[in-house]
């Protein structure tokens, strides 16, 4: 980003002075998953403006990045805004998670942009939004065309973090009602005394709620991703730690508990990233051989292929779990491991 | 209940005068799944007694009616009752399910009743909780034993209601959790403007919940089972209608929406009950012969096996549904609706 990188920062202070500034036009745009927020950005960039000037319009653009493309937006009036003000969600003007990347796409947004004589646009959103947001204002700033952009840190994963940001929205409030839930199930464990419930939380590439949510709710055990990758453990590894964990309170007669599990702790686990990883090369490699396979078959057909420490490893995976991971992939070609499903057995 | 229907009504009335009572120790049983409203009863029984007389004591069965016939107790100090007060679970004696139906039971029960010198229990719980009350009483009343047996109406169902419970406690829980809940969905549903959400609900034997929470939330659908019934529709007709509303809604442009469903619906359909009710009779009365059918061929032997009717309804269901029909079958033969895992296709 040779042309915003490393700009100075802006600094608010307080003063008495009224000065007049002329009018301004901004737009927003929400993006990705909701968070209560989101309404509150919008109301407060809607009473900054218009303090500023009371000429100043402020525009949503409709269902995310896809609105700014499509020329789909609407005036945020102060009716609008009113209704929303404190109320949970996106639905003021709606998300989405169009991807901007393309010089079309920039061309388009700026003919709207343009037309509505917005000079500042600001993108709600976690780490896609905000690399998006960089792109578009380099793109920008590159072509002169005197429109800022401005990128607005919302992510439940929480790894939209610095000196300047304490936390994210959308992460706090992830975290206190998952909170809210678990110290609820811990509630229902201390009464009945005889189930241990593993409880899979939101996380795929960081544990931070996982983390938060031990903090808030202390649990009997919380497994941490980034830790089972430091100490390089096994998924035997990381079984034995809740077999025994289970079987110390177990000596104790206690025969009850809760963990808490990120969702995408089998991608930490160095030797399941390793199998993960070859199983990806190969299914890109060789999807319509695999599809050729008979079902009952594909297990066997996937271990003969597979490197020795690989082929062992997933023989090892119960039958449900490994036909999983040569499922659903992602538009990357990535398995998604936060849709892999456990085997259930009635109690 | 020769001994204990048709008792009085007592009726509390405000009154300046301060009698002097005799103390009276009270037990007191947690039984089923946990409610906020539970230790508070239990708080409003020792603030009651020791109003009453200061050198009343009451006592807590532990881990439900199986306190009561193991023996297994704790005096519930002010120290303990403090600790408890408005918090919900019902972690302050945990609770159980067990059922008080054999003379040896009441006997026991009895036994340390006289020792702690209890002259009223109370039992907090559902229609079962309840039942094994009515019993317990009409035992003890008809042996002239001098033991007051109190049912405290506390469900989830919903099912508990007359002219002096207005609502249990549980369910009055159960429905403000799940509308926030859909209220969240609705509000992602809003905001994202893509997805139809079905959300199930508990609600076995009655729609309650999903009445309560429709009219708290208003959802798109909500299907009541007791009108499903009433109406004798097909589950081809419930499909119809939900297909029929989304349709609707997509004609407006709007491809989004909530869906309320009780657990228990399939139960309610007529059809499927005539076939739950062959299949639970054929499998209890074959069962050795079901379980030595390989497990690709259950399907082409229960349609083989049902009557007509039957047969054709049990062919029209998706395999993995079919199947589940035929498993985990719950103490009195009847297959587990609520256990029914749907199949789940990726988006």
């Amino acid at each position: 980003f040779p042309n915003t990188y490393g700009m100075p920062l802006i600094q608010f202070v307080e003063s008495n002075e009224t000065a007049n500034f002329p009018a301004v036009n901004v737009g927003v745009i929400l993006s990705g998953g909701q968070a209560p927020g989101g309404h509150n950005v919008i109301s407060g960039l809607f009473d900054g403006i218009k303090k500023l000037n009371k000429d100043s319009k402020l525009y949503g653009f409709i269902l995310g990045p896809g609105g700014l493309i499509n020329h789909h937006y609407t005036e945020l009036t102060s009716n609008i805004i009113n209704e929303y003000r404190n109320t949970g969600g996106f639905d003021i003007i709606g998300s989405g998670r169009t991807k901007l990347e393309t010089t079309e796409q920039f061309e388009k947004g700026y003919e709207i942009l343009k037309k509505l004589n917005i000079k500042a646009l600001v993108i709600i959103g976690g780490d896609d939004s905000n690399t998006n947001a960089c792109v578009l204002a380099e793109y920008y700033v590159a072509k002169k065309q005197g429109i800022q952009i401005i990128g607005c840190p919302k992510t439940i994963d929480g790894d939209l973090k610095n000196e300047m940001i304490e936390t994210s929205f959308g992460f706090d409030t992830a975290c206190k009602v998952y909170s809210e839930v678990i110290g609820n199930i811990q509630r229902d464990c201390n009464s009945a005394r005889k189930y241990w419930h593993f409880i899979k939380l939101m996380g795929r590439s960081a544990s931070h709620i996982a983390l938060e949510c031990a903090l808030q709710t202390q649990p009997n055990i919380c497994i941490i991703s980034e830790e089972v990758e430091a100490k390089n453990m096994s998924l035997n590894d990381v079984v034995t730690y809740i077999a025994q964990a289970v079987a110390n309170r177990s000596a104790k007669g206690n025969n009850f508990g809760t963990i808490l599990i990120p969702e995408g702790l089998v991608e930490f686990i160095p030797a399941m990233k390793r199998l993960i990883a070859e199983l990806n090369d190969f299914l890109v490699a060789n999807a319509n051989e695999f599809a050729a396979i008979d079902k009952e078959n594909q297990q066997e057909y996937i271990i003969s292929k597979l490197s020795k420490e690989n082929a062992d490893i997933y023989a090892s995976l119960p039958k449900g779990v490994a036909r999983q991971l040569t499922l659903d992939r992602d538009p990357h070609g990535n398995v998604q491991v936060s849709l892999i499903m456990l085997e259930v057995n009635s109690v």
